[in-house]
């Protein structure tokens, strides 16, 4: 069973920071504003000025999932809206061989029938407050960096740990935003028994899969709805969106009320050229050689094509978003609005200042620091190939190298002092580590083979045939061979094995030895240690060159950004809660008119013209419920409202703060605004709120949910 | 309608010409060996001794298709067996709105029912005279190579003249062999009069499709039958191929008469590894590219998948080719054996010599030949990238372009004197250049606009997209935007005007002048314009300093080869007649025994395990017939032979000349054979003789052509 990528929260790669703005420039509807600071200015500019019992509303009517993605109350016993793709984890973890609830949909027929999540949990933004002031005084003006982090960490965790509440599930944490700029206090209420109420088949929730994946016009059905319990019961609360019963116009003012994941709007014009001339363009050779190595593989037999299909379908999705993103770099227009911010904050550096040391050092810094993420991007650009196929085992592609690596340098760090080791193997990060290498999820021989194949080829033509780590690494062998003999001569896909060498190595570390793992003979293990000493190099220098500098440069921009700007703009995304808003809208692709709206005739027209097959294959119940729908019923909508991964699953409303849809993706061109907003072609897609009513009713016997949505229940 | 192209002959992108051959350390069934110079010796050791009648026999049977493929005479009444991709340009061409004769197969019910081909010639292979010492008696000792090679053409243009007889459909070539060390002047009879007598449904001859494209197990009926008609009857002919009745058996000595198309088994070992470590690992992210670019697009509609499947076949098709090379290049076993042949040659020129001008020169250019072969590498693999953006038009990937280049260079090149123009527009070339550019076949906008979007970002990225050049093909837009401005604007998709284009330019020329195409404010033309003197530049620089140097240079390393080995090797593949020879034999890979041999059986089990789906949907007919069918006939088998694109629809015979079966494809792993020959995992694909007459009985109710194979009739 397969749990859907797309437009969820992406682990962080990197740690850029920083806020962006041009607050005169900035197009119409641009901004993931905090809830604290909503943007009055630009909404009053639509004649919408929401009071603060609107705001407060919404915010409380919000929901965060901790897998990665948004939701929203909807009824006053509980009921939580979400996406089928932010759902999809916890449909597959409750599915059994006999119950697939994640690809044939479920229904709760009552209360009682309500299936209870395995680790899901839910946070609602009680409370904001502002403890900047707080946090600075913690740290007197001249402290040291060290100290002055050790300090900070202190106040935060002791304000954390004051407005935290365990026995009543309150939980607490300190929000850093404009890096550093502002430090928020955010408390939440936390829920733990989330209850499975409706999904609908995946074929519905996703029709037109990865073709149609990012694209517009679309016609899925991608909600789910949960039921928050507590106390053995379901939830009552206040906190809810009512349902719109008109839905939502073209040209109407929305709003989006969600957790966007992570933007890099602070980046430098010269981190965004690496991006667009080294960066994007290098990964999109490794996926599109990915995607074809597991797409051939699996048309080769159906046993295949269902071993490969999850890590295929992955790489597809991150090809779609990185083309999309790469898209938007090589627009002049866009990269010209971002060499004219640049060009304004230079500006402001230059211009007169405060001769206090605080401010002159805040300039100084912030003016060496596009020298420093410049240089840092141009030795990025120098380890690309080494990181890729070394430390990042590009070269070693596959499960079987992972584990064997993890085992080797387990077995070199977990003897050195917990604040020497490799950040992975750090006390507080083992358990999560173990976790991983303990699991029994099955790993293919033959898929190993394959990957490991051609990620040795990759590494020969990376480093060279004749280098002499190749050379060792594939001992006269040809790739395919080696890869054979690495694959089919290792136990380290057997669990049982890879836990005991595990726990070995916790026994010599308690006795204060270390273990000889060259004594099991393993050939994976071996060659996982005798590459180890290059990866571990070309990592070490990442992290010197790289990753610090740019940290301490992005951290003094967001500084200068915040003495220039204040909070008159939105911090970058921090998967915390934030508003955007936009007005329903379609846009020109080609010399041609995308529609703002699709309609349940064009789900129909669309599986036809595919000819009813593979992504494209309509649910049965759909087939057999056509003659009842109302097939004018609008189904999927685009907005302009400022998003990103991690919002899945926002709720849209209308000024009344009634829901008019349910955000679940962004078309592809809109996949930008990572680093830059626009309103031109980049579109937010949602699912339109009178679709969900009028399929619960007609296809899905769910009258009585309907009912409990639009109030008549 | 689509022509597979998969094992043909695939037109020649480099001129690398010699020989190549250790005699003492070759694996046992190496060799594409001459009629005229048979592998007397190895035979031998098979046991195997054929004369000079069973020599000539199959010689005289062997047909060459000048489409591409190889062929042979099957019955006293002109009966031709290939195979059906060969055939499958000629059943398109035939075929009509009502009849696909590719898609559908063909079954003529007597003569008077057999269609005639449209512009198709086989060529049979008459007489081999070695004419060496007639062509280097015409050119004196010491004459300057312009005069040489003058007088060397004018030679052999007599020589051809001299045993041509066009009345009697005599050609004559004379063939350059050893890179010159031999001249063989070829005699042939030449047939036109081809009619289509078989094919099976695509279906059943490319089952499997691109998955299985250059794999084994198979299951392919991939042969069809013309006959061969003269003077308005069916020819009459001894020199036919009597049908095996018992089939090949595992380890029995087979032979392969057919036409290899070009083999590159002189390569220094320095461009090997240019072909190993930058040109195939570039050409293959180029076209994982483009796979990925047409492959996901001709999934978002049924429309775009047939408008993009043919190119992505044929992307697919070259992908499979070259991970194939590219795999065996990069086995250190095989690299090695051709590191032992060079250090053979280097020893040779390094010995004792004959002090003689002409032996001195040869060892002295053998020897400077090495350097050259490496420069002209290094200068390669400087010029790869601006190479293939510029003059190879990867970077305005579109039919459109190419058109607009056309017409910009003939307005430049046609007032030029004819020897001073682009190759292609030499005054012989023209008429070939004027039937593709005047071609109405359909070009699609929304393609043309996919493909060249994606050349433009490609052009960006590899030149940078903030190059003067870049910027001004870009025009301050984004690729996507700028490629919809050029395909919707650009008039060269209408086959009237670029025809209307050509006729003014060919008049100004006429008149002495020239044309203005600026005039025309024709978007694509100004693009065309723009870059043409880069793509010139670049172009001139590769021809100068890759393709000239290293012309000279292998020819001065063949001739030093000839002289070391003579003609106990044989020569590079020309397209001419070879006998190869090897054992039935499987293979192991992944430490699996792949068998030598498929049954039909295999057929159904294959199908079922993929759903019956797709390229693996088995044809009607063959699921009705299923209980007919001894479903224990051989299928499919594999040899050793030493095949190469060309050999496509070679028979394959025992030793008393009787067919036993068809190659129509290598192995993956046979691919590397184009520079060095392997018996350990490279196998030549057939299709079993049984397998043929089984079918025929009781698939295609072809009893009486059955009849004819066997000699019952």
């Amino acid at each position: 069973m397969r749990s859907p990528i797309r437009f969820l929260v992406v682990a962080a790669g990197c740690a850029a920071l920083g806020l962006f703005m041009t607050p005169k420039k900035s197009p119409a509807d641009e901004g993931m504003w905090l809830f604290s600071n909503p943007p009055r200015a630009q909404l009053k500019k639509y004649g919408f000025e929401p009071d603060q019992k609107w705001l407060d509303h919404v915010r409380l009517s919000s929901v965060r999932f901790n897998s990665g993605g948004s939701g929203s109350f909807v009824s006053p016993t509980g009921l939580v809206m979400t996406n089928h793709h932010v759902a999809a984890h916890d449909l597959d973890k409750v599915s059994t061989a006999e119950k697939n609830y994640l690809r044939d949909g479920f229904l709760a027929k009552n209360h009682d029938d309500e299936i209870k999540c395995k680790g899901l949990e839910l946070n609602v933004l009680t409370a904001i407050k502002d403890v900047t002031a707080e946090v600075e005084k913690a740290v007197p003006a001249g402290t040291a960096p060290a100290e002055a982090f050790k300090l900070r960490t202190a106040k935060i965790a002791e304000l954390e740990k004051g407005a935290a509440d365990p026995a009543k599930n309150v939980r607490a944490d300190v929000v850093t935003l404009y890096a550093g700029g502002q430090y928020h206090l955010y408390t939440f209420k936390k829920y733990t028994d989330i209850r499975i109420v409706f999904a609908p088949e995946k074929q519905a929730a996703f029709f037109g899969g990865d073709p149609d994946n990012f694209e517009y016009p679309r016609f899925d059905l991608d909600v789910a709805f949960f039921r928050v319990w507590e106390d053995g019961k379901p939830l009552n609360t206040e906190n809810y969106l009512k349902w719109s019963a008109a839905g939502a116009k073209a040209d109407e003012l929305v709003l989006v009320s969600g957790h966007p994941g992570r933007t890099n709007r602070g980046n430098t014009t010269d981190e965004l050229k690496y991006l667009r001339d080294t960066g994007y363009p290098y990964l999109l050779n490794r996926l599109n050689r990915l995607e074809v190595l597991l797409g051939s593989w699996g048309a080769r037999s159906e046993a295949n094509s269902q071993k490969s299909e999850e890590e295929l379908f992955s790489i597809q999705n991150s090809r779609k978003a990185r083309i999309g993103g790469l898209a938007g770099l090589m627009d002049p227009k866009l990269m010209g609005r971002k060499i004219k911010d640049e060009e304004r904050l230079k500006a402001f550096l230059n211009g007169p200042h405060d001769t206090d040391t605080a401010t002159t050092t805040m300039v100084n810094n912030a003016k060496a620091a596009f020298a420093t993420v410049a240089k840092a991007e141009k030795v990025r650009t120098d380890l690309i190939k080494d990181i890729t196929v070394l430390e990042n085992s590009a070269g070693f592609n596959s499960a079987s190298f992972g584990i064997a690596r993890t085992l080797v340098r387990a077995a070199a760090e977990l003897p050195k002092p917990n604040a020497e080791r490799l950040r992975e193997f750090a006390d507080a990060r083992l358990p999560s580590l173990k976790f991983g290498l303990f699991s029994d999820e099955p790993i293919y021989e033959d898929l190993e083979t394959l990957k490991l194949a051609d990620g040795l080829q990759f590494l020969a033509v990376t480093l060279g045939p004749d280098s002499d780590l190749v050379k060792k690494v594939l001992a006269g062998k040809s790739p395919r061979e080696r890869a054979y003999d690495l694959i089919s001569g290792t136990k380290v896909r057997d669990p049982k094995f890879r836990k005991q060498v595990f726990e070995n190595i916790e026994t010599a570390t308690k006795n204060g030895g270390t273990l000889d793992l060259s004594v099991l003979k393993d050939p994976m293990l071996d060659v996982a240690a005798l590459v180890d000493p290059a990866c571990r190099a070309v990592r070490k220098r990442f992290e010197n060159e790289v990753d610090e500098p740019k940290r301490q440069a992005y951290s003094a921009l967001a500084k200068a950004k915040f003495a220039m700007d204040g909070d008159k703009v939105y911090p970058d995304a921090t998967f915390t809660l934030r508003l955007a808003f936009g007005t329903v809208k379609g846009y020109k692709e080609d010399g041609k008119d995308v529609p703002a709206f699709t309609t349940m005739d064009g789900l129909y027209a669309r599986s036809k013209e595919q000819g009813n097959k593979g992504p494209f294959e309509l649910p049965k119940r759909w087939v057999e419920r056509k003659d009842k729908l109302d097939l004018k019923t609008p189904y999927n909508f685009v907005c302009t409202a400022d998003i990103i991964g991690g919002n899945s699953g926002s709720p849209v409303v209308n000024t009344k703060g009634e829901v008019v849809g349910l955000i679940f993706d962004g078309n592809i061109q809109s996949l930008v605004l990572d680093f830059i907003y626009d309103d031109t072609i980049a579109r937010a897609v949602s699912v339109d709120s009178r679709a969900i009513i009028e399929s619960l009713r007609k296809v899905y016997d769910a009258g009585a949910l309907a009912d409990e949505l639009t109030g008549k229940k």
